[in-house]
């Protein structure tokens, strides 16, 4: 059957030219964004086992993660975690498979805690969070239907992507990358809860970033200063790399000097005292919150990797949409993709594959409708290979 | 200060003139749903005890409520709650004053315990639902800004609004309303966990209804395929008032007869069964979820109603753009309403509020313009007035 | 096969002529005694539901409660709870039979909630406590043995036993039940956790008495002393009724009139404030604590009654030693009695029952020997009676 | 003052001549156990935090564990955890000392899981445990007590103790020391969770042993029964070396070859598939439960080493009672001690210490009772050195 792929051309602003763009990311160190690092890692190890043991991934979404802040009390030098982060996971995953019992509640800890470890190096995980587990088995008939009719779509859902990156999103969500990655040789003293927001109006991106300090690296307020001003020079001076935009560098702008309000943690994440955090609310499969464009409020960390299309059409719409922009060069501003299940149906064979396509002027718009939805076509034709990716942790979902 | 307010005239179809659209209503019985009406419950709640003891709104946000499914064994006729569904409540709030102590838990779980036993007839608050709370107290600076700052955003962050719905929108939003509403006495055996998915592709508007229904009162598949016809039925002689649109109904696809696949549930809500929920993930404070219009991803369920931008900017962005419609009658083909905050102005000052206009043909923007500004300048001027009908139950969240 | 019953005569001083006797009751009140409370009445709601459904009593023991106290804020006049006691059921339970599901945690946590409210009126079921269970499935092992070798021993265990009474027993017992009781109508100010502690020195017995005053009940000091004298001379008066020995009253001896340390709570229980309790550590199925006597470590409230011989036994060799006293009237001063089961052995047929006997002076141990032994061969014979009467409440077990 | 020490001479059979005698000890890797080891290894660790930043231990009772029993699937040559084991700790600390935070619970679940690293190496502490917190502040007016009138007692309460050890006690003791340490070189099949319970009639002590074996070191059922018939007989070795009774040795009674049931477990502790446990209903600070001798039923366990009297009393009567012995050489056959406190009286200074001594025949009790006073003196004065031993790990409660 051939697959109902619909490609448009829409006239419009690209998101580039409006006047004001707004976009956020939230950093890996984010509560958000560790409840969804939690759920993804969790869902990960599972399909690893379920694929060791069975042969294939079995039924699970442990998308439920809540992170509930601790308390405590930072000191230039080094405070202490009063309170340890309560982190409850929950969701469903298959646990009988036969006879046969499956670890899933020793999986999913011991996953969370690993994640952890590895993410997140001034996390004491013996002492800093307590981890609790509340999976339980799936719905019935949800499970009745992926055991019988594997890889049809379980819900009816949507997926959303566009490409490319205006320059606001791009130097959002790399700086973030760059604070929480290159960057940690030359200040480790900024630990991994980083949120980047972009404001761009007109020609001017402004970044707010909010930046975790660890308290122990960090002798005294004028050494704080003193990182921030190296922290806010070097944003900067990698920002302007990746537009022609004027750039704008603002700090932990909630710092206030003369009631010694700073933003230091014992931990480098702000959930050691009262922020919290729950998967789904952060970022979107884009690694961005971009309330400028159209998003799916699917949470697709921790969604189970084979059947869960929200999981599979969000990441997917994003896959097209950068390929089309990619092989049809310069003559596209923007590619919007929307893709749409029916429950019951293949994987592969969305409702609808609806793509709208901004062109520079003057391209005509049937030069390319049969590649582009070739393209699409062929993606969909190979979505089961994004399951892999999934389990490899080689697809960023948040 | 003059706000800063932008108006401007887009030049795009409008949502209803596009091809396709999707829309969706999580109702009030969706474990999302349930997480985000505990979750405002318990802040209007502390609100209240609040402004009682101490004349106006302490700091505290609600917004994270965990819903971990439970077990049941619902059977034609009436069958059982096997596990309990576990709810926890996280977030912060105020809990001391001065010398004094505030009763935060046990006000959030009585207030939890209210929410259902108000909404959810068939759910036995002793026997079906375990409740626990985690609430903590604020990070301390958020906390001194708020204190010391009153009325200052909390948060960089923004709102978007839009008005008219189309009738997708419409017809989704009170299909699932009339469910649980007007219905409910002709067809009590439908629960509330009801979920309305909307798609329309041209002229032709699937409306794909999925409805638990309450065990007890079906007494065996032949009434159970009854009753579903009559809400069938009824569903689309209620749409149909709403639209010029072809109306197809689709109710529980999900239904095999031959391997007696039914959506039973025994207290009319699928959280008894391993459907978990939490807040934010569902619908937006329009009540819908609309990926084919910008959306915001702030959890507005649960959050302070005084000085959280993410809470009130996209409530009043949706008053302000359908205040707009309404004013200036037909001219108007849609409008989109973003405003932005910055941490630390006044709440009645955003960063920006740009308001976005599609006119009908040959309509003069700048015979609206200033009214337009003015409309917005009034509501952001009169912002303080959304907390009390927020504690008042007067706004709807979700 | 005849019975190993061992009756032998001993010579010793009998409890009550001893120079010192220490003699403690935890009330109904007491956080110990409400997770004894609540672990019963939940094998009890268990019991009758197994019994309803399959005619007999299915392996369980619901003998884990764990009761962690909460924050509360009395005052004269009326406080509040702060934070609610939370209350973790554990323990496992035979939750699936066969086919069939067993609605074990939503039967606990109902049976826990019923319990509490039956007992405990100033206690506000929604808002002052939390109830949790994490009741499980038992070991493999243990149930084999139970299901295949029914009314056999499950453990190596013993139980113990005495008779009559001392003094200062009975009136530490009766003080409690007096104040819990009949007390209520006259002093409703007096909430249930009381703690008695009998201290006999010679002739003269010194109760203690520890009384949780119910706040909104008492307006200020003066009152509250006043109900502490009206206290005082009411359990005394009670307590001479039973006794020769001198008695003497103390109430609340904790107060602190000029630091204005009270015993006052909001619900009658110290468990709202910072009290925490667990099954099996307070009375003994006497429902006293008696280190002056043998006594078992067993915790029998909530274990199964149909094979648990550590509760069986303990509650059958009191019943014996009472018996022995009541028929053999006049000539025994004491009896003890111990019984001891061996692993896979009928219930009915100890590995060892030995009976004690202190008589007045010149009785000949002949006379009573085979009448002792019959008294408890027919107890014993009849231990199955005592399986009703714990499902019916007829037993106290703390 | 003179301390109110009362020594009499009672004339009864000691314990070791009696027909029957039962006792018995939980290992340390029993639930119960497991739980008293956790709480007092957080007091220990609490007392320590407290000594270096305070000078002095601050009040806490860290003496309510739950161990929530987990699900396993062991196997021959090694099986799987399913389910963690969930252990909640409770009891109430000094959370805030002045401005200063106490990181209460940090400490508390760092220690727990310090705790089980050191001494059940087959545990995997990230995948088979969750430690949960729900540590509170303590009731107002004890811990103002505490803070006022330092080293007096918290409460009403005593201790008892004795000596010396019978043989059975000796034995059934030193069995389970003798599996848990020197053994394990030669069986390390042999876990962790080990109970003796010991049955004396007459000459013959019966030792019923139940050892749970680590699945992973056991191939099949040859080996397991080898290694049990090698337990056997290095059991009986053992135990031949401390009595001149004779001695029979069972272990692990519940195997039933046909049904492959055997005692076997993946880490070596019960609690791993649903054996619950919690502190204070297992062991006496004698390391043994002895129902044929006066006990207190006080969990020792997790209570603060300063005031506690109910740990303190338990503890020193034992030390005084063997001291006694073997101060005062072969005249005495046994004694028994008890200390009763008064809530408000210094530690020091007991309400009563009652000694009372069963002598060889022909023993005066003149010759002694002035030497026994003076032991029980001097021990009740240095009563404080106590509280280091308990910091230190010097003693043990269970």
């Amino acid at each position: 059957m051939e697959r109902n792929i619909q490609v448009e051309q829409i006239k419009q602003s690209p998101t580039a030219s409006r006047e004001v763009e707004i976009v956020e990311r939230k950093g890996i160190g984010h509560p958000d964004s560790v409840a969804d690092g939690i759920a993804e890692s969790v869902s990960r190890a599972l399909s690893k086992y379920y694929i060791k043991n069975y042969g294939r991934i079995l039924h699970h979404n442990t998308d439920q993660v809540e992170v509930v802040g601790g308390q405590a009390d930072p000191k230039f030098g080094g405070g202490n975690v009063l309170e340890p982060t309560y982190i409850l996971l929950s969701g469903r995953a298959t646990s009988t498979v036969g006879d046969e019992r499956v670890p899933v509640k020793s999986i999913a800890i011991k996953s969370a805690k690993d994640y952890l470890r590895d993410h997140f190096p001034d996390l004491d995980i013996d002492a800093d969070v307590m981890i609790d587990s509340r999976i339980g088995n799936g719905s019935i008939d949800l499970r009745g239907l992926y055991d019988t009719r594997k890889f049809k779509a379980n819900d009816t859902s949507f997926g959303v992507g566009f490409a490319p990156f205006t320059d606001t999103e791009k130097i959002v969500k790399l700086t973030e990358n760059y604070i929480n990655g290159e960057l940690k040789k030359t200040l480790p003293q900024i630990g991994y809860d980083i949120k980047v927001m972009g404001f761009r109006k007109n020609k001017t991106i402004n970044l707010t970033v909010a930046a975790a300090y660890v308290d122990k690296y960090v002798k005294d307020p004028t050494e704080y200063y003193s990182i921030k001003e190296e922290l806010t020079n070097k944003i900067m001076d990698n920002a302007i790399k990746y537009t022609d935009n004027d750039i704008k560098v603002f700090v932990n702008t909630g710092d206030i000097k003369e009631d010694k309000v700073y933003y230091l943690t014992v931990t480098g994440l702000s959930m050691e005292n009262g922020d919290d955090g729950s998967v789904g609310r952060g970022n979107r499969v884009t690694g961005l919150i971009t309330p400028y464009r159209p998003m799916s409020m699917e949470a697709a960390a921790g969604k189970n990797p084979v059947t869960h299309v929200g999981k599979l059409y969000n990441v997917l719409s994003n896959i097209i949409a950068n390929k089309i922009v990619e092989e049809e060069g310069g003559d596209i501003k923007e590619v919007l993709v929307r893709i749409v299940s029916q429950i019951g149906r293949p994987v592969d064979e969305p409702h609808v594959a609806g793509i709208q396509v901004i062109y520079e002027d003057n391209v005509d718009h049937s030069k390319h409708k049969n590649n582009i939805r070739a393209i699409a076509d062929d993606k969909l034709a190979h979505i089961s290979d994004l399951t892999n990716m999934f389990v490899d942790g080689k697809v960023d979902v948040f």
